[in-house]
C-alpha cells in the first residue's frame, strides 16, 4: 500500500470540479474567483486562524464544520478579505452562499466560503453574483480546471500551488481494492514575517471517512506541517484550511483509528507538507527554502520551537541569501527561542544528502571548508539540523530566505 | 526640580573619561574600541541578555555587577562578539581586563568588558592589548571623547547614539543643592527583526546612590523602555546595559526610594527612552520611526504586547514606508498578539499633534481623509493609538518602517 502522486490537484478525486473566473475585484483583468463543486455531499473538517479579529467568511466555514452540516461548493474570492466588516460581513456571506445555492440547486448552508485580499472594504455583491452565476456555468473536472482555480485564488504568491495523491483502501463492497485520491491547492506567501499573508488550503478528497475522525486527523496533519512554516499566533484574520471529502471512492467507510486511516492520513501529511512547503519556498523575493530539523530535544514542542525560530529568524535567513555561513546566528537563533538547553552539549550541522559540515560543537564554532559550505548554500534547498542531545523528540520546520537590499547590510555583515 | 537635557554623553557626569581609536579588529581603519574610565570606584547596575547562549562578556559583567563589586572602568570592543567561545572566552575576558587593569592601575575586577559583532571568532588578545593601551593614555573628560567613544562602538548603526541630563538634588553637605549629571551612549539597529543586532548601553552619572537601589530602578526603566524597542526572548547572545554611578556629585546617598530617588529614575527613564527611540529611528534602512499607545488595556503586560505587537508587524511596517493606510494590518496585528479584545469596540487612531484620524470603531474601517492620511504619512514619525476599550493600563512601543524592495510587494498590496 504506497502512496502515488497523481496529477489533478482540487479535482483529482471523484466528483469534484473546478471553475474560476475574471469578477473584476482586481486590475489586470486577472482571475480573481474561484468554485470547487462536489457531485455529492461532503464531509468537512477545517482548521481557522487564531486571530482575535476573524474574517467573517471564517466565521461562516466554521460554523459549518462545527456543526458537522454536509458542504458541496465552496466559493473563493482575492481581492477583498471580507474582514474588519462587522455585521455586513456575515450579511455578505449569506448573500454569496445564496448566489451560489440559487446557481448549483443548493442549500445555502452547503456552501464553503473563502476571501483573501485587504482589510475593511465590503465585498462587491454584484461582482460576486456575476462570477458565481459564471462559475456556475463553468465547472469542468479536468485537472485544467484545478490549476486555474489555484491560480485564481493567488494575491503575491509568485506560483500556485497544488499536489494530489492517489492510494488503495479496501472496498466497501466486493473483494478487490479500490483507489482513493486526495488533492488540494493553496495560497500564501511573505515568510518574512509569517503574519504576512492570508494562508487559504483547500484539499479534497473521495474517501469515505468519518466526518470526526477526518477532523481530528486534520487538526494532528496541520500542527506538524502548515503551522511548522507559521509562528503561533502569528496568523492573518482569514487564514482557513478545509478538507472535503465525499465517499465516492467507494471505499469501506473509515469509522476509527486503525491501518486504514492511518494511511488514509499518511497521504495527508504528504498533500499538506507539500503545500506548505511550496507556501514557504514561495516566500516573497525569496531563492532559498530554508529546512531546518531538530532531533535529540527533550518534548516535541520544544523541538518546534526550536525549529521555528531558526526558520524564522531574520538574521538566519539573510546568511543564507548572503551565503555567508555566519553561522553563530544559528545558535544565537536557538539560544532566543525560549527552551532551555545546555549550548555546551549541543550540535549544530548544515546537511546536503550525504554530506554534512559541522558547524558547532562542544561550545564552539568549528572551523570548517568554506568552499563545501558556500557549494552548499548555493543550492535552492538549505537545511540544517540541530541535535539538542537531551531526548528522543524531534520537529522540521520550513522557511525561506531573506533577500534585496537589507540584506546587502547583514549578509555582508561579518566581511 | 526639573531634568534638563545637556551635551557630554558618558562624560556629562562629574569624574568619566572616555577614549577610543582603531585597534584592527574592523576594516577601513574605522574605530573598533572604546574605553570608560572613572576617577572614583562606581556601583554598577545592569541588564543582560535573556538569550541561552550567552557571550563570555556578558558573563563577566554579570558575576561584577550580581556581587556588588565596585569597578572603575568599562573596555568595548566592535569587530568580535567573543560568543560561542567556550572557556577560552572567558580566559580572553581575564586577559583583556588584566591588561586594563594593568594600564589603569586598577583590580582586573574593576573592569567591565562589552564586545558586538561576529559570533564564534576568539578576540585577538594582541590588538585588544594595544587598544586598552592606547586609550588607557588619551582618556579625556569632554563631549568629544564621549562623542568619539559613541561612534567606536557602532556595527550596522548609521548615527551613533547619546544623551545626557542634569537635575538638581540635596546636597550632602550644606545648604545648597548640587547639580546631579547622567548620560549614556548605545548602540543596535537592525529594527526589522529585534533580535537583529546586539544592543549595548552604557550609562555614567555622578549621583551617589546605593547599588541595590540602582539595580532595581535599573531594571524598571529598562522594562519601560529598552524593552519595548525588543520583543521578549528576542534577544543576541550579547545584550547589555549597564549604569555606572561613582558619586562624585555631592548629594546626599540615596539610600530608599522616595522623592528623591523618584526624580533620580524620571532622569534615568527620560535617558533610557531617548536612547531606545535612537535606535528605533535608526531600523537598518528605516525611513519612519513607528511609535504605537495603547490605551485602555485590562493589565499593563496586556498593553506592552499589544503594542509591541503593532510596532513589530511587518505589514504595518510596509504600509507606513509605503505611506499606504492600510490600517486593517494594524487590528490584524493587535488579533494575533495573543490578547483576547472585543473586535467590536475598540478603537484605533493615527494621531500628528492635535490632529487624529479614527481607523476603525465600532467593528468597522472607517472611510477617512486619504491626503491627511498621507500627510501623517510622510512624517519621519508616525504614531498609533489604540484604545481597547477595557481598563486603565497603556503602554507606547518603539519600532520603524520596513523598507527597499521587499516592501514594493506588500506596500503596493492594495492598490
Amino acid at each position: 500500500m504506497s502512496i502515488q502522486q497523481i496529477d489533478g490537484g482540487v479535482c483529482a478525486a471523484k466528483g469534484f470540479q473546478a471553475a474560476s473566473c475574471a469578477a473584476g475585484m482586481r486590475k489586470h483583468g486577472r482571475t480573481d474567483m474561484a468554485m470547487i463543486y462536489s457531485t455529492a455531499p461532503c464531509q468537512v473538517a477545517g482548521t481557522f486562524t487564531s486571530n482575535v479579529v476573524k474574517a467573517a467568511p471564517v466565521l461562516w466555514d466554521r460554523k459549518i464544520v462545527s456543526e458537522g452540516t454536509l458542504a458541496q461548493a465552496l466559493v473563493v474570492n482575492s481581492g477583498i478579505a471580507n474582514a474588519a466588516t462587522g455585521e455586513e460581513g456575515l450579511w455578505l456571506c449569506r448573500e454569496s452562499a445564496e448566489a451560489a445555492g440559487a446557481a448549483l440547486g443548493l442549500d445555502p448552508g452547503a456552501v464553503l466560503l473563502g476571501s483573501t485580499g485587504v482589510i475593511g472594504p465590503n465585498l462587491p455583491m454584484d461582482k460576486m453574483t456575476y462570477g458565481i452565476q459564471t462559475m456556475a456555468k463553468t465547472l469542468e473536472a479536468s485537472p485544467e480546471a484545478a490549476t486555474a482555480a489555484s491560480k485564481a485564488i493567488m494575491t503575491t504568491d509568485t506560483v500556485n500551488k497544488e499536489r494530489a495523491v492517489a492510494f488503495e483502501l479496501p472496498a466497501a463492497e466486493g473483494e478487490q481494492p479500490v483507489t482513493v485520491h486526495l488533492g488540494g491547492m493553496s495560497k500564501g506567501s511573505g515568510m518574512i514575517h509569517p503574519n504576512m499573508c492570508t494562508m487559504l488550503a483547500y484539499l479534497t478528497t473521495d474517501c469515505a471517512i468519518d466526518g470526526q475522525l477526518l477532523q481530528r486527523m486534520t487538526r494532528r496533519v496541520v500542527a506538524d506541517t502548515f503551522n511548522m512554516i507559521t509562528v503561533d499566533g502569528d496568523t492573518s484574520t482569514n487564514d482557513t484550511l478545509l478538507v472535503l471529502a465525499n465517499g465516492m471512492a467507494g471505499n469501506a467507510l473509515i469509522t476509527e483509528e486503525g491501518e486504514e486511516s492511518a494511511l488514509f492520513e499518511e497521504a495527508l501529511g504528504v498533500v499538506c507538507k507539500a503545500l506548505a512547503i511550496q507556501m514557504a519556498a514561495d516566500g516573497e523575493g525569496a531563492t532559498h527554502l530554508i529546512e531546518t530539523q531538530v532531533i535529540g530535544a527533550d518534548t516535541k514542542e520544544h523541538a518546534k520551537t526550536l525549529a521555528k525560530s531558526v526558520v524564522g529568524s531574520s538574521l538566519v535567513k539573510a546568511m543564507v541569501y548572503g551565503k555567508d555561513a555566519n553561522c553563530g546566528r544559528i545558535l544565537c537563533a536557538l539560544g532566543y527561542a525560549g527552551v532551555e538547553f545546555d549550548p555546551a552539549v549541543i550540535e549544530v550541522y548544515m546537511e546536503e544528502g550525504e554530506e554534512r559540515i559541522c558547524f558547532y560543537r562542544e561550545g564552539h564554532i568549528l572551523s570548517f571548508d568554506e568552499e563545501k559550505a558556500l557549494t552548499m548554500l548555493s543550492r535552492k534547498a538549505v537545511r540544517f539540523l540541530c541535535d539538542m542531545k537531551m531526548g528522543p523528540a524531534e520537529a522540521t520546520a520550513w522557511g525561506c530566505d531573506l533577500t534585496y537590499d537589507y540584506v546587502k547590510i547583514n549578509g555582508d555583515y561579518r566581511t
